[in-house]
C-alpha cells in the first residue's frame, strides 16, 4: 500500500507531495513539529502534544490552520487511511512559502504534513537496555521549542551510532540536560531524578507521563539537575520518550550503571506505563 | 522571465522544483548553504565562498557532488541563464531523501539547488547608516557553520524588524558576537576590531575582505571580543555582509554611535571595498 500523507488538508499519497524550495521549512528550519504515538490505532496523549505544539508555534508566532480538535480529527483519518495499529503519526508546520528573507514574510501560509509509520514497540531494548556515550551539550538555549532546527540532535545521535551504542547523553559543562531525542532520569535510592522542565531540555511527554506513573506507584521523584558523575554513581539510569517509552540505560562511556542490569525502580514504572497503554 | 534554478544538475524553472517531504533539509535542516554575490554578471569571492563551504560540509559529514570548479562552472551558467546583473546566487545542498531517522541514512544522496535574486548594492542604508538593538545571543555553539538551522536569526531578525532597527547586535552575557545576518566591527581612536573567528560566530568572506582591505589601507585591525559597553563607546561601528557590503550602524539601543554619523575609516573601506568590485 502506497504511504498517505496529510498536507494542507488533504490525504495524498506521499509521491503527490510536492514541497516548494521556498518553503521556509526547507532552507531556515523555520517551523515546528511533534511525534504522537499510536497504540491500537489510537493517538496517545494528543492533547499533551498539542499543548506543546502551542507553545512551539506561538515562540515562533506562527499560526495553527486549525485548532487542536480539527487538527486531532485530520490526524485520526490519516491514521485510519493508513490503517496504522502500531507506530508514529509524525507531523509539522512551517511558517509557509514565500522568497527567502529572514523576517517573516508578509502573508505566508503555513505549510502543515503529517504521515504516518509503523513502529513496534521497542520490546528488546526495553528488556535488556541500552548504552550510552556522554557528549557536550551545544545546542541552542530554547530547547523546550520543539522546531526543525534539530541538526545538534543529528549529530549527537551519529555520535551514539559511531560508538556503538543506543544514545548519547548530553551535558553541559558536565551537568546532564537530556539524549538526543529522549529524557534522561536516574534513581538514587529510591528516588526518581531528571533535570527540571526549563529551557535547557524538551519538555517529553512521555517524561511527564512518567513522573505521574511514579507518583502514583509511591516512587519520590525529584526535578533537579544532575551531574554526568552522579549519573555513573546511580543505582539505575533510563530514558523516556514517545518511542523509545522508558528504555534501560545500562552502561556509560563504558561503565555499567549500578550492577549494569536494568534496576527494580525502571521495571516497576515500565510495567506501570504499559498498563496504561490505551486498547482499542 | 521565470525564474531558472540549478536543482541537481538540471537547469529548470521553479515551478518545476518538487522537493521530497523526505528531503532532510525539510524536517531536520540538514544541510549548508552559501549566499554569493554577483556583480556586473561576475561570481565574486567565490574561493572564499566554496572553502567555508567545505569547511561545513566535512563538519556535517555531507558530501559535495562535484568539485569547487565544477560547482563553480554550474553557478555561472545559473547566473546566464537568469541573465543576472547584479544580485545574489544562493545555493544549499542538503544530507538528501531518506525516511527520517536521526542518524546519516545509508546511501542517500545530497540535494543540491540554486537560484538567483536581483539585488542592488545597497547604496541608501550604506550611505546614511542603520540602527541596530542588542540581544542575546541564544545560538547554538557552532555559529562558524553555515546551515540550515536558522531560526534563532530569523527570530533576531523579526526583533529587529518589530523594533524597527535595521538588524539586531547578538552578544553572549555582554560580550558582542556579531549580527543575525553579519558581522560586527567598531573603529576605537583608528583601531578596527572584530571578534575572533572562533566557533561563536560565522566567518564572513565580506569580514575577511574587510580586514584584508584594512591592512592595505594601513588602518590597523584586532580580531579580539569586545563588549556592548564597548560598542557604544565607540567611535564608529559598521557590518560587513555579502549583501550589506559595508553599512554604517549609527545607534545602538537608541544611543548614538559617536556622533551619529557615518564615520571616516567606515567611509575610507567602503570605498576601499566598492575599488575592488570586479567589472566586466
Amino acid at each position: 500500500m502506497q504511504q498517505i500523507y496529510l498536507y494542507q488538508n488533504r490525504l495524498i499519497p506521499l509521491t503527490q507531495v510536492h514541497i516548494s524550495p521556498e518553503d521556509r521549512g526547507y532552507y531556515f528550519g523555520d517551523g515546528a513539529y511533534e511525534v504522537f504515538r499510536v497504540y491500537n490505532g489510537i493517538l496517545y496523549e494528543t492533547e499533551a502534544h498539542f499543548t506543546r505544539l502551542k507553545k512551539t508555534v506561538d515562540a515562533l508566532r506562527i499560526k495553527l490552520p486549525a485548532d487542536h480538535t480539527a487538527l486531532t480529527r485530520q490526524l485520526e483519518e490519516l491514521v485510519r487511511a493508513n490503517r496504522l495499529q502500531e507506530g508514529i503519526v509524525y507531523m509539522q508546520i512551517t511558517r509557509g512559502t514565500a522568497p527567502r528573507v529572514h523576517a517573516f514574510p508578509a502573508g505566508a501560509e503555513p505549510v502543515l504534513m503529517a504521515y504516518t509509520q509503523p513502529l513496534a514497540r521497542p520490546v528488546a531494548t526495553m528488556e535488556k537496555g541500552i548504552s550510552a556515550v556522554t557528549t557536550e551539550d551545544i545546542r541552542w538555549l530554547r530547547c523546550d521549542l520543539k522546531t526543525l532546527n534539530l541538526l545538534p540532535n543529528v549529530m549527537a545521535k551519529q555520535t551514539a551510532v559511531d560508538h556503538g551504542t543506543g544514545d548519547v547523553v548530553f551535558h553541559r559543562s558536565g551537568t546532564v540536560t537530556e539524549c538526543s531525542a529522549s529524557n534522561m532520569m536516574i534513581v538514587k535510592n529510591g528516588v526518581v531524578r531528571t533535570h527540571p522542565a526549563d529551557n535547557l531540555i524538551l519538555h517529553g511527554v512521555t517524561r511527564a507521563v512518567v513522573l505521574r506513573l511514579a507518583q502514583s506507584e509511591g516512587i519520590p521523584t525529584q526535578e533537579t539537575p544532575f551531574t554526568v558523575e552522579e549519573l555513573l554513581q546511580a543505582d539505575e539510569a533510563f530514558i523516556t520518550g514517545t518511542t523509545v517509552e522508558v528504555t534501560p540505560v545500562t552502561s556509560v562511556d563504558g561503565k555499567p550503571i549500578g550492577d549494569g542490569r536494568p534496576g527494580a525502580v525502571t521495571r516497576q514504572l515500565q510495567q506501570a506505563f504499559e498498563a496504561a497503554i490505551p486498547t482499542a
